[in-house]
């Protein structure tokens, strides 16, 4: 998959040497480029393979869902959000330049992803959708309700029920709809169950996510471990215990494998994948 | 035009509404139902109506553009940007609830005015170029390039042609293409006049507003006067003097009419929009 991602990172680059030059765009670019696993935008790709379809003509929607996920994590760092200094192991957008600069950059690619897929040469009742689709997920009964709950219950505890609400709409959500693209283009009769499996993998790399801010190891990380403790915020692992979350990992892993085995697919591309967030250390 | 202004309203309350509860909704529902002109949506209804085509199946639109105009204010008031406490006379959506509420309630009304758009009864590819027509206006290398450029000349002194410069970006976009997608529905044909009386339109607007800083009413605008002088920012009042910047309105406002007096169309119901803005005192 690094050569995909390879391709994946030069398409974005390409797409934002397209702006007019400023601090928006060289804010944009530093955000898009930083390195990443570039998980969601694979994940479309995957599918399409899966189905034996050819991912190229549709490389930049991937990139686009890769803009909307980058905008939410601009916005997320942002002093007035998480206020976080560190992320993927450089400084955050407005560390690197300043507010004014990291709130456009936000504010541009969560813009111009729409502007990226309308290029897309695919039918138009698809395009259609598949803007649909994304923005539905990252809006607010989407993404963006999903952020909010995050920051009411950094005040308060929640229990976890509210946790896994807080998950299916924060991570879960773009998560989700990146195979649900993937289907939409390739098979629209499997959509279902993709989306089903997009929602556990979400809740099970949020988990990881929790168990990591414990047992992680900062430089891999590329962020301070032991933050959600000292904000004394409810994860799975303050309400279950490490041993009982990754547990529970597994057990999501599971359910997502005899989803995926319920398709007529190149199951393989797919497991690649499940390994990639399975045994990820950051 | 008040019963139009109305029917904006409550449909734009009716949007909101859909969304889910929090703290995000009620944020997105106090800025855009802020006491506000409605200048973009009814440009957008006018052009319509010069044509004799009834608005009605297309005011979702309309509210489109209106809650990319807020997301704009709402963003461009917050503390890292031009940290303003009053518009529209009451205090900003950051003072009136919290900075991550009123970034998100941003966020949120830019990315579901494209989900307004998608559920509008027109055709794909209609939909497609009116949504490409508003999100290249509002994009990096429209209105956020406006707003970047804006805060670059906060910090030093713009020339004549650099300020009209931040204005055709920062304001004339959305003002163009508010007349662009009323064309684009109405008639194809005209689209290149509506854009170049949008952006003079604009640009005329933009200079009204340094001139009502100045002599400007406090409570009719809702805002404080006098910034742009604290702030030494260069403005066309401080650059040519109130006079020379009335006569500049004065002539961009004829070139308005020249223009559009070249179109087969009820010129009646698009002056009256431009007197609305002549006589503008906020």
């Amino acid at each position: 998959m690094d050569n995909i991602i390879a391709e994946i990172n030069c398409r974005l680059n390409e797409i934002v040497d397209q702006y007019k030059d400023g601090k928006v765009k060289e804010a944009m670019k530093y955000s898009l480029l930083a390195p990443g696993k570039r998980l969601r935008p694979l994940m479309m790709i995957q599918v399409l393979r899966s189905y034996q379809i050819d991912y190229r003509p549709y490389i930049d929607i991937a990139c686009a869902i890769e803009m909307i996920h980058t905008y939410s994590l601009i916005h997320d760092d942002l002093p007035g959000m998480d206020n976080d200094d560190l992320r993927r192991g450089r400084p955050t957008c407005h560390k690197q330049f300043d507010e004014a600069t990291a709130i456009l950059a936000g504010d541009a690619l969560l813009n111009e992803a729409v502007n990226v897929i309308l290029n897309v040469a695919v039918e138009a009742d698809l395009k259609l959708d598949i803007i649909k689709a994304l923005y539905q997920a990252s809006g607010v009964n989407g993404m963006i309700y999903g952020q909010q709950q995050d920051l009411y219950f950094e005040q308060r505890n929640a229990t976890l029920e509210e946790l896994k609400d807080i998950h299916y709409y924060k991570t879960g959500q773009l998560i989700s709809v990146s195979l649900v693209i993937g289907s939409l283009i390739a098979n629209q009769n499997d959509i279902h169950i993709w989306r089903t499996i997009g929602f556990d993998l979400g809740l099970a790399f949020q988990i990881q996510d929790d168990v990591l801010d414990v047992i992680g190891d900062e430089k891999k990380l590329g962020k301070k471990i032991g933050s959600d403790a000292q904000n004394h915020k409810s994860t799975y692992v303050t309400l279950l215990g490490i041993e009982e979350s990754q547990k529970y990992v597994d057990e999501l892993f599971e359910k997502c494998y005899e989803n995926l085995y319920s398709l007529q697919i190149n199951h393989g591309l797919i497991l690649d994948l499940f390994q990639k967030i399975l045994k990820r250390v950051s």
